[in-house]
């Protein structure tokens, strides 16, 4: 199952399909169960949450804006350096631990919504990764019983802002820039794919060039590898989004660096998950101002 | 006003008081507004929220087990190297901008509940903060705004595992054990102290001995100043919480290192804001097992 959050006419709406065909409600219809949050996935199974969702009305793909596939995570925890090749064009050691940084969600965007350079900055990166989504929370998780949390996976794009990235030890603020973390296009349940999603194929393009090319068999900690080791010194809570990292091909890995622009268009694929297409904006005075007052992002959310 | 979170007999509860004397309500009694959220922040006045609370009948302290004095927030976002007598006693420089780290709501705790010493290390170390609480959000806020984005301000121990901060290039993880973020032991709101908190003593005391002593006024960001940094590259939400930096003296800058072990006592104390006190107690096996359950910290949150 493929499950699809989006906003229709200033409404939420939830939906399931099979990735070409979806069925589900907007929030004021009857049937709708109810915003794709850790609550949610709480208080319903999941099948039975397909089930309800495909007795809604078909979803017309090109009338709605697609929304990051789950809200109010109560953490999203970034993986870096967790592709040997990335390492080595970034210059850090491959390390012995996962490398861990946070994802607010007021980064956060979906599939087709603008990805927005900042007026600070022109060292905009793309990161292709694969994001996984618990559907059950946990501490000292064995590495054996790992894969048994996750609900599913979905693409993120991990736009980073490098400067700021770097310009103090910690690389928070350089990740968390308004309208950089796309997250989508839907969230597919771990059924659909190989155990740990692994095996697949992963590229990012910039403009329709391949500029990440990789597979995520080279993840240096593996999929169940990341829950169990993280899960011994804090607790996993349902609903919570762990971001796997990003492959060598960055644009500040580059000579000359490549760094994104206004009307690039940026694609992350992945077997088996999907495409996550975002076009790149140059946040002007007015985003700027709507992003002050709250609006601008919200709808993403 | 003083708004404090609680839970009796396994009740959320919510009361407004002096700092001595509390009232206000558990969630089944009528008159109960609604857990202090970002949610309810944006739908209630505080000066209306304190009438309210008012009304409910007193608060025995002695019978409560304190909670973190807001939930739900959208961020935590932690300062570090805020102090340069710090800096300079963990070996980094001043930073030319806020260092920024996160705190996950699953690491926290309350007033006088134990932070935990976990299995997996000896190197507890202390770190005496002021929290501040947004009451408003916003992009780009100038300098000269920032202070009329803050609700109020709160005590934190933003207890760390050394060994594990430190064995990765990003500090998340040993800043994110669970039962190590104390919080508390109430929200002061900010017309009760001096302009941004500014000019406070503020010290930690290990089972009553002075390990840090410090005055807010020589933070290298002030309070205003953070709200502004941090609101040109992200988005600030109501309820999100910035927890400011530590002075000199943590454990791991003394020779030989001091660390917290199991029975230790640690107080805050910040001038005006109260007294944050937690015993450390080491994580057995049944407090590991309930923490897997979800049981044992959920009550603290």
């Amino acid at each position: 199952m493929r499950f699809l959050r989006f906003s229709k006419d200033g409404e939420v709406g939830l939906a399931v399909g099979d990735g070409k065909s979806f069925h589900g409600f907007t929030a004021s219809q009857e049937g709708y169960p109810g915003d794709l949050t850790p609550a949610l996935l709480t208080k319903k199974d999941v099948s039975d949450l397909g089930e309800a969702l495909s007795a809604g009305e078909q979803i017309d793909l090109s009338a709605i804006d697609f929304l990051p596939p789950i809200t109010g995570a109560s953490k999203m925890i970034c993986v870096g350096l967790n592709y040997a090749d990335h390492s080595k064009e970034t210059g850090f050691k491959v390390p012995d631990h996962p490398t861990v940084f946070p994802r607010f969600a007021s980064s956060l965007i979906g599939h087709e919504a603008p990805i927005l350079k900042p007026r600070q900055s022109d060292q905009l990166d793309y990161e292709g990764e694969v994001a996984v989504v618990l559907g059950k929370g946990g501490r000292y998780i064995s590495p054996e019983d790992a894969l048994s949390h996750v609900l599913g996976y979905a693409l993120f794009n991990d736009a980073s802002i490098r400067d700021f990235q770097l310009r103090t030890p910690q690389w928070t603020i350089g990740k968390n820039f308004d309208g950089t973390g796309a997250f989508g296009p839907y969230l597919v349940t771990a059924d659909e794919l190989p155990a740990g999603a692994s095996g697949l194929s992963i590229q990012t393009r910039l403009n329709g060039v391949v500029v990440q090319d990789a597979n995520t068999r080279d993840l240096v900690f593996s999929v169940a590898a990341l829950i169990s080791d993280l899960s011994q010194t804090l607790r996993l809570e349902v609903g919570d989004v762990i971001i796997t990292g990003t492959p060598a091909g960055v644009g500040a890995g580059r000579t000359p660096p490549l760094w994104m622009k206004d009307g690039d268009v940026c694609e992350i694929e992945v077997e088996g998950i999907g495409l996550l297409r975002n076009v790149i904006a140059n946040e002007d005075a007015s985003q700027g101002n709507a992003a002050a007052e709250g609006k601008h992002l919200v709808e993403h959310r």
